[in-house]
């Protein structure tokens, strides 16, 4: 578990338990991919970040546990869909569901973590902005991964095309994990609004940094090989800014749109975009959302959990996993 | 359009019209393939049986519009997926949007519309029982769809193992619908249990049917090709009567059980299932199903739509495609 979680460590448990709970099934099939599935780790943000959001106003844990667990089931089932569609092998250096059990029983398993997401929501009848928020947020994250996929391999796209797929992609359900864990606490717009923001922001910086990490990272701590978006043809922040000032640009131009790269194609590509500073900038990008983030706390009650949640965006600017 | 829907005439067409709208998106490869879709077309029967249940009880069409509309876009979003399951590149005569689009672009469109339906169930705060009853039946659907990959070329499957999987696929989706439309005009339960269980029987029936097609129905009028259970080794109800009382069991075992089926095998396996009568035997199962659905009728108010359901449900029997 991250230190960042430590003031949340027994409710973070609980969650984990709860996570367990929920994915026993009546077919062993279904009880062993999702346990592989939760065993192969993740940082659990999402649900340490609904607790966080709801120690604004009148914690009670019982309130916010069906919340948590659905946001990571959201995650997961997301995460087990984009396997398939992105044919990954490994993620977090350990086999994928796709890899052990193929594309149909991942197809039905992302939807089955998804579906029990739903039971959970229904709990909150009482708060409908939970629901509306969250069938929202579940669409757009349909229309990002699409829009991703049509614009694969297509460099006519803009700075706001990229943001606008990583909003959907990533930083709508971090949003609403910060937003509806303090809704789910029935906490006033006042405070869920600004978490609702810091949520968006960290989301936003987030996946720059995810964008970023795939070109330097250390591929052992990734869990995964490097390049993998340029191998895909999925064109992230780093390349938007090398296509737009570097000198090597109508090279750089012919290796990204090529869809089967060689694997020296691959290493020419990230050293072309690594050498015209584009890495730096993306940083200065996610560096700016940082800081938005942490301007969203000010308003928010002075409780230790707002500490955290600074120190939370400072993390998720110096990650390396 | 069905004949029976004739007294639904002037309600379906504007839930066709809020079903295009409803598909209306940012992205032009998002309405695209989801207009291919509604334009496959479809017997539009889980809306129209909404419908019906609302007639039961202070009908009123601005009540259950988004529930018809989300009923739809819930079988339309399951049958995308299944299409890349079962690698379909045909759907009612029609190429599918795996044939035309690919695994990816199915994965995501399929989580789309069920997205969009979260949207419209989203707006029956009041009447919490609808994302109560849809989000179980979700749930059930992913558990029959593992289950049929899980029990695929395995014989050693009972009645009741099918019984709970045509249950989970077909029926509880069905059985939502009946239901659900009269809860969305606020029916009480001695109208809208009855309307459930019909629901549920029909469903039963329907997907019994759709096994038997499988095997003897005029290729071009089911608009796929025949025999695509047992290539796909998943065991009906034919074949589990097939194999308890066929002189040529041995036989029969050794084809169903065979993952690669020459053509010359799936004829003659499927000359064996027709030979010893299970055809009959499973139509026999439907038959009952049927009078079980008219059954529950008789509780129910004495309007015009009553006996439209009870043709409803004889229409099921006899069902050609």
């Amino acid at each position: 578990m991250l230190a960042l979680f430590n003031d949340i460590k027994d409710e973070m448990q609980v969650v984990e338990e709860e996570l367990k709970a929920v994915v026993q099934a009546r077919y062993p099939l279904l009880t062993e991919t999702s346990t592989h599935l939760l065993n192969a780790g993740g940082k659990r943000l999402r649900p340490a970040l609904v607790l966080f959001g709801a120690k604004f106003y009148n914690f009670d844990l019982k309130k916010v546990l069906p919340l948590a667990v659905a946001m990571e089931l959201i995650h997961m089932a997301s995460l087990v869909h984009d396997d398939v569609v992105d044919a990954s092998m490994t993620r977090r250096g350990i086999p994928t569901v796709k890899a052990m059990w193929g594309n149909s029983i991942s197809i039905h398993i992302g939807s089955y973590l998804f579906a029990k997401s739903l039971i959970l929501i229904a709990k909150y009848k009482d708060t409908p902005l939970v629901s509306n928020v969250l069938s929202n947020t579940s669409v757009k994250m349909c229309e990002g991964e699409i829009q991703q996929i049509s614009f694969s391999f297509d460099i006519n796209q803009s700075l706001k095309d990229y943001f606008y797929r990583i909003k959907c992609k990533t930083a709508l359900l971090i949003a609403a994990s910060t937003q509806l864990g303090a809704v789910a606490c029935s906490a006033p717009e006042s405070i869920h609004l600004p978490l609702r923001r810091y949520g968006y922001y960290i989301g936003m910086a987030f996946q720059v940094i995810d964008d970023i990490l795939d070109m330097v990272a250390d591929q052992n701590q990734l869990g995964k090989p490097i390049g993998g978006d340029l191998r895909q043809g999925i064109i992230t922040l780093p390349v938007i800014f090398a296509l737009t000032c570097c000198k090597q640009r109508d090279r750089l131009m012919g290796l990204v749109c090529k869809v089967e790269k060689t694997e020296d194609e691959v290493q020419e590509a990230l050293m072309i975009i690594k050498e015209c500073g584009a890495i730096e900038q993306s940083f200065e990008i996610a560096k700016k959302y940082i800081a938005k983030a942490k301007k969203e706390l000010k308003v928010l009650p002075d409780i230790p959990t707002r500490l955290t949640l600074s120190l939370a965006a400072d993390f998720v600017g110096i990650r390396k996993f």
